[in-house]
């Protein structure tokens, strides 16, 4: 068959551009401030394989057979504690579904509600592979400001009282209350409060992205939309951030409906059950929270130093807020900086970040942010990587 | 939010009846040839072990960090060398795509493909997982028979001239040529080479499903779809049967821009680096194939158990063809026999088999085919199950 007709077979979703199919790899060398991805040197290598082997070599078979489309019920076990102790919302086992990851979690639950043309509710900016999971699943997309101060209530307010005088009503709102994955932003309680209660209001379902809730600096001092309203909110987490991404374990819990059919809606079989048991008996050591506090120590120092290096070398040429936990922080250029040049310029320089603009839904977004993952670099590269940035910025202003 | 504002969330695939919603767990004591489960005494967990842990001791970090939503390069280098092995089609690294499972190679071709309403033709009987990711897909399935001689290419050439008068065009024909599920067939030479031109007169892709493929015992004497067509055929396969399905890794390839769109179009950010990594460990040091060779001797000494046994206690009241690999028998029973009452009565005997109806396309399926699992039971289960089958029967003929 040759590629004309075949792309003649392609379907809606085929046809679409995806996000980083325009992400081109850095030159060698270059200081890489562009992914959320977790430090190296955090990942607990030792612990996992003391897990794995104790899993092959007591558990044997039923860690290589098929698990439930809702997952490994021992994996199930640990995560249902867990999310109990967190959000103090009673969770049984089987209110959890163990997914490839928060993105999966998502996608199961946009295959389980979304109709193409149906309203999503979104932050805006917000992480552009869960945009992408949206619009692949056909979602007309209605963006609300997302600041420093997290979604902005109001617009949210006037956002449904537009939809609900023109007859029509979202299905689902997706919120990142806690390190906002781009912006670093923390939810005020009040938001959160006011949140839930709009979306009960407006009778959707709130989707909380909490991929990075456990990964913290300062602390979270808000209680989560889903310990707010258990009944109309689910949760996509993950211990991408938490342990490794390679694993592609993450889960879905909450409003107990809506977690069921999002199960039942799966086309995979299941998410591994071998990876599942290694990560259960991880979390049944008690290995997990000393882990996170010493991950937690590891970015605190990483931020203050981004924090400061950032000053030194970008100081009135963009504003920011340090971010209380997750990997990013989000600048924004002084007007007059022109930010798609002063990428190309820090790729010449090498270093590298992600332009801003992919993480808003309109299409012609504003462009002055960048996002900066400080999560990944050394200290070491975090300062030379802001100098790099200082020497692009530099020749953004001189030539410009 | 109340279950019933909740489910009026759910959209049109939130709506569908899951086809394993309605599988019952068996009572304690159970012989189940229920599902298509590989024996346990064959599963490497030894050479697995090794392979993990010199996995998380020798790459360390790389194997858990984000890959591609290609999947990990390592493993798809080990793969491409296999597929180009045994199908003699020269396939690069860059046409394999790491799935999880063959279920989710079906389901990302469908979600780059379908759009609701768009026709796919499917064997029917067919495995009834890959009918509900067609479903959930929205697609209009249009069953063609098989039987013990495979894919009815008479029947498929007046579908498909049927489609053409009426002007419409299948996307897909979705097919197992070897070892079937449930049929257990295979398809001969001439019918495959009729099947890929059939195709492609018809401008639609085929779906080859090689889940099974490498699970043979008698192996296999006529060409793969994949190498008659190497530009019109996408293939699904899994290391599920022939390692463990625990792992939940499997891959697509095929016709190159197919395997790309689809690659884009997954929302998961990729299957586990981790395990990849321990996969492409366990495949470099050369262990799948004498592996695959036992577990081929230990699926024929069970295939012959079954086919004796089932002659005994079932004799002339159902007829089958012994498969030539896979895992499964596919029962015909006598006229007078009702099957679902025969399935109540083999429960209360404890033992349990797959109603064939499950795996037919038509809302009202034929009953009297059985799908008899061999794989996962020891050959003095598979003794005692059919003694135990043969008294259902009995109990049948008296009863009747």
């Amino acid at each position: 068959m040759d590629s004309h007709t075949l792309s003649g077979l392609l379907g809606r979703r085929g046809s679409l551009q995806h996000p980083w199919s325009s992400v081109v790899q850095p030159p060698e060398g270059t200081i890489g401030f562009g992914g959320g991805v977790p430090d190296p040197q955090t990942l607990p290598l030792a612990q996992l394989d003391a897990a794995s082997r104790a899993v092959l070599a007591q558990e044997g078979v039923a860690a290589l057979q098929y698990g439930s489309s809702m997952g490994d019920i021992v994996l199930r076990e640990r995560i249902a504690e867990r999310v109990t102790r967190r959000h103090g919302v009673e969770t049984p086992p089987d209110h959890i579904v163990i997914t490839t990851g928060a993105s999966q979690a998502l996608d199961i639950v946009c295959a389980t509600f979304l109709d193409p043309g149906d309203i999503v509710i979104t932050e805006n900016p917000a992480f552009t592979g869960s945009l992408w999971t949206f619009r692949a699943h056909g979602a007309r997309l209605l963006p609300v400001a997302s600041g420093s101060g997290g979604l902005d209530i109001d617009a949210l307010d006037e956002t449904l009282s537009g939809l609900r005088a023109a007859g029509d009503r979202p299905k689902l709102i997706y919120v990142t209350p806690d390190y906002h994955n781009p912006t670093g932003a923390q939810m005020p309680a009040e938001s959160r409060r006011r949140l839930v209660d709009l979306a009960a209001d407006a009778g959707c379902l709130i989707v909380e992205d909490v991929a990075y809730e456990e990964v913290g600096i300062d602390g979270i001092d808000a209680p989560s939309l889903l310990s707010l309203s258990p009944g109309g909110v689910v949760q996509a987490s993950t211990f991408s951030k938490m342990i490794g991404p390679g694993l592609r374990i993450g889960w879905l819990t909450g409003a107990a409906p809506a977690v069921l059919y999002s199960a039942a809606n799966r086309t995979d079989m299941g998410t591994s059950v071998t990876l599942s048991r290694m990560l259960a008996r991880f979390l049944a050591d008690d290995a997990l929270d000393p882990h996170l506090e010493r991950v937690r120590q590891v970015y605190r120092r990483k931020r203050d130093a981004f924090d400061q290096a950032a000053r030194e070398n970008m100081g009135p040429l963009a504003s920011w807020t340090a971010p209380r936990g997750g990997f990013f922080f989000w600048l924004k250029a002084r007007e007059d900086m022109d930010v798609p040049r002063l990428w190309e310029l820090a790729r010449e320089e090498r270093v590298s970040f992600a332009p801003g603009f992919r993480f808003f839904v309109e299409d012609d977004p504003p462009m002055p942010y960048m996002r900066f993952a400080f999560s990944e670099v050394s200290i070491e590269d975090i300062n030379e990587g802001l100098r790099r940035l200082g020497r692009a910025v530099e020749r953004l202003l001189k030539d410009g």
